[in-house]
């Protein structure tokens, strides 16, 4: 929590034409905010946008205004449709700039495979003045943290491996805890009690979640909350409710735990 | 494309706490993207929020405003985080009431599967004054239309049969084509030239896609325009430029496809 007790929040703005066509599946909204979850930092808003200088810059400049942390995905490589770094300086107000250890790195990584560090590539060492670099074992081009924006990479194991070195400088709030019941009955058969738990604890997120796989259907019931003593007792009152109904509690089947 | 020539355009509402809390991914913008792409509709943004009246409401009057077709998933379930329906009803200043069509529908399917049709159950019948019903084959609850806006179900398959029959009630414009070419060559050795063609062919969109696989890495230049003969000569160039650095033209490997 922050000191006028409010959560943490973040937003994520994914960058990239080829989400928005469908060519490309987004996994990164998924990774980031579960990372943020393990500290107590609550997404609350994703968007995903083309790679257009206007919708860029309008977006970040509305939704960094509103949450604490903005993470950004896609737009910083080599290539002339890559121009979130370009985006996010306007969005500031300030330039940018080649950033000399920026600049060092990459000749260093393309001096190591023999290959030229051409103008393109240069343009990964384009930083907005006064952002701090973050950086990318994968491939070098790091990405960059100016005010509260984070701009990362869109390649996932890029972005994965930018977030483990973002997430220290973070400042979480007050974790959320969550337990998950899953049980082989319809959601149907239990909405109206839980509808009725949920009435009666109003500070926990109770979600009802039905499954469809070919080990069978079923429902997930998932109480999360700051206060681990009311989530005992909610966790308490669905397990006694299914019982009282004669349902079965059961491991949620692995084929569709991503889905 | 419509009449003064203007593409056609689509946004994604994704409606759920689940999907930003990362508990799950979504899959559903790629799907909807691709088969509005196969009829020349263009999806334009995307926004993931959570089961929230004001801020489902607000979205919602604000896009269907902006786009010609709003998509939204999620949030249309038996249970009380099921508010999709309520915030539609709210959004376009309609009564929410039973459907008599979505309530015999509903009574029919749990009557086959000796269910009780509970009050929890009647809910999935609310639909917004004035809208019309998408049927549902999966599991009967129905999705609706009203105005330009489509809403459905969360779960990928429900959803998949709901946009199946919604696709035959859409106008579709002028469809976009696009060519790939993938090599085995790092994406930084030929961005100088791409951008060049870009500039060469401003109505065809030039994009570069880097890969990393177990297969080797590499980069797929993706073209997309209305203009076929164009987009030939974007082809021809590419691979005229491909040829001239001595790379090869390869398959994208299979592996990455989908990241």
């Amino acid at each position: 929590m922050t000191d006028n007790n409010k959560p943490v929040t973040a937003a994520m703005i994914i960058i990239g034409n080829e989400v928005l066509s469908g060519r490309t599946q987004d996994k990164n909204l998924a990774f980031v905010a579960k990372m943020l979850g393990e500290i107590g930092v609550d997404m609350q808003e994703a968007r995903v946008i083309p790679d257009e200088l206007d919708i860029v810059v309008a977006t970040v400049n509305d939704m960094r205004a509103r949450y604490d942390y903005i993470f950004t995905s896609g737009g910083i490589g080599p290539t002339h449709d890559d121009i979130t770094a370009d985006c996010i300086a306007a969005a500031f107000g300030v330039k940018l700039e080649k950033h000399p250890l920026a600049m060092q790195a990459l000749q260093a990584h393309y001096d190591a495979q023999e290959a030229e560090f051409n103008e393109a590539r240069q343009r990964m060492a384009r930083i907005p003045e006064g952002a701090s670099l973050i950086e990318n074992p994968v491939s070098t081009a790091p990405g960059f943290k100016i005010g509260n924006v984070h701009v990362m990479a869109g390649v996932p194991k890029i972005m994965q491996a930018m977030m483990e070195n973002i997430l220290p400088t973070l400042k979480g709030g007050e974790k959320l805890s969550s337990v998950t019941i899953t049980s082989n009955i319809p959601e149907g058969s239990i909405a109206a009690e839980m509808g009725g738990l949920q009435e009666k604890f109003p500070e926990v997120n109770i979600g009802l979640y039905p499954f469809y796989s070919p080990e069978g259907a079923g429902v997930s019931v998932v109480a999360r909350g700051r206060d681990t003593a009311q989530l005992a007792e909610v966790e308490a009152a669905v397990k006694a409710h299914l019982a009282d109904i004669g349902a079965q509690i059961v491991e949620r089947p692995a084929s569709i735990a991503a889905t």
